[in-house]
């Protein structure tokens, strides 16, 4: 069972912002794009597709303390942690080191809480569901504080 | 019947980037949100749902000259104008101007070449159709140079 | 002084992602862009430059809990209300209204948490300083929940 | 000397819109990420600063011919080929082949025009200069089509 991913991106000229640095709302995107490397790194892909419906992970809730900017090309590791389980939701922390200082530093760290849903093909409507059973067994609640 | 079309629209800070510009790829997110309020100044939505397929306009061609920056706060004015209409298809001219130069400066031109297709609601595909009539008769080509 | 501020804003495509809805970072664009206009409707911008140096609001802390989706066209208010105001920053909630159901349903409340920083133009480094005394007069921290 | 680089990138969930697939508007930040990726395969960062300038390469023209779409989870490969080297500017094709396709498919080809300028730090004005000797002795143009 997996508790804990570590995905690592580069910050792109197209992530700045005028202020010279990678624009706030890129952190969240960076969340969610590790949380979709760690369904893959479990075999899965977070978004299922069957003929009437599709199985979705909508957020909840997000939340991000920054402590430090990321700027242009720096690189940046992404540490995945699940928090909690329950039956119809995950809840991720998420840690931002900068991997060029030295050492590495925390620059910011964040939280993602995702429902899982079906999306009705015909009219988008989403209603959660619990989370299937092949999927929660391969995700467990991280033991420890890091 | 329709063949021009004015939206105006204040560049925002997430629309910046380091170099203290406008990122050269919100130009075409800009060009296709003037699109769409084409289409709703014409009673229509770009987005049309039935209960099997979904009509849709991807993309074929985009291009974009940019002679001058757009920088944060400036008001951009984009004119639409439909440069070619056939069974299938449209093709628009966009020209950007920024209001807040005395006298308003044109900054940057491009074109978006689309066409209309169904999208099968079971899997996605995509499939060009000829453009409803309801839609088609209701858009002309621009009749001259501007 | 003023501790309110609304904001009205409508969904664009590439606002949307394809589970069918708004993608939940452009939340965080969407406050941020309404307190761009709430500085604005005082009279200022939120992004001052002097010879040397650069005022900026670089954020320390954003969260948002979403309760319902937003969709294509969907016309949205985004409250900025003032929750509180230090020396050197000022935390803003925000309440997005969708506009386009009758009675206008909420589905998201957010926080952003920001500082004062100067910006050297020549190293790029933000160092906290105190809000100018022109901005911190017009803000208000407002005064009952709502 | 260096004419052709390849750069191979996965599409994001935040890349798509409700259409299902890639965000046109994502395929020029593509190219983008690519011709700075191929700039630090030269052992330079696209953008310089020194005391008082930075070096910058503003676009001025920029293509894009769709003839696939991309969807989430998709792998894309993106061959950069500098098409021409003036003194001030260089103008470069991009190639996108889905590799998840066997055999690989071409699914979008565009173009890049960018010329190198100077930015004034104090006011921000853009400056055409000629490129820097370092950077145009290790780039050459493509010698074939391809």
């Amino acid at each position: 069972m997996a508790c804990e991913f570590k995905f690592t991106r580069q910050v792109e000229f197209s992530d700045t912002d005028m202020a010279g640095i990678m624009h706030f709302s890129n952190f969240f995107r960076f969340m969610e794009t590790t949380e979709h490397a760690f369904f893959r790194s479990l075999g899965f892909s977070i978004h299922t597709t069957g003929s009437d419906e599709t199985l979705g992970w909508p957020r909840v809730h997000a939340d991000c303390n920054f402590k430090h900017p990321l700027r242009f090309e720096d690189v940046v590791e992404i540490s995945l942690l699940v928090r909690e389980k329950s039956e119809k939701g995950i809840v991720y922390t998420f840690i931002f080191r900068k991997l060029n200082d030295h050492p590495p530093k925390e620059v910011a760290r964040g939280t993602l809480g995702v429902v899982c849903v079906k999306r009705d093909k015909a009219d988008g409507k989403m209603t959660g569901v619990p989370i299937p059973r092949a999927i929660a067994d391969k995700i467990e609640v991280a033991p420890c504080e890091i």
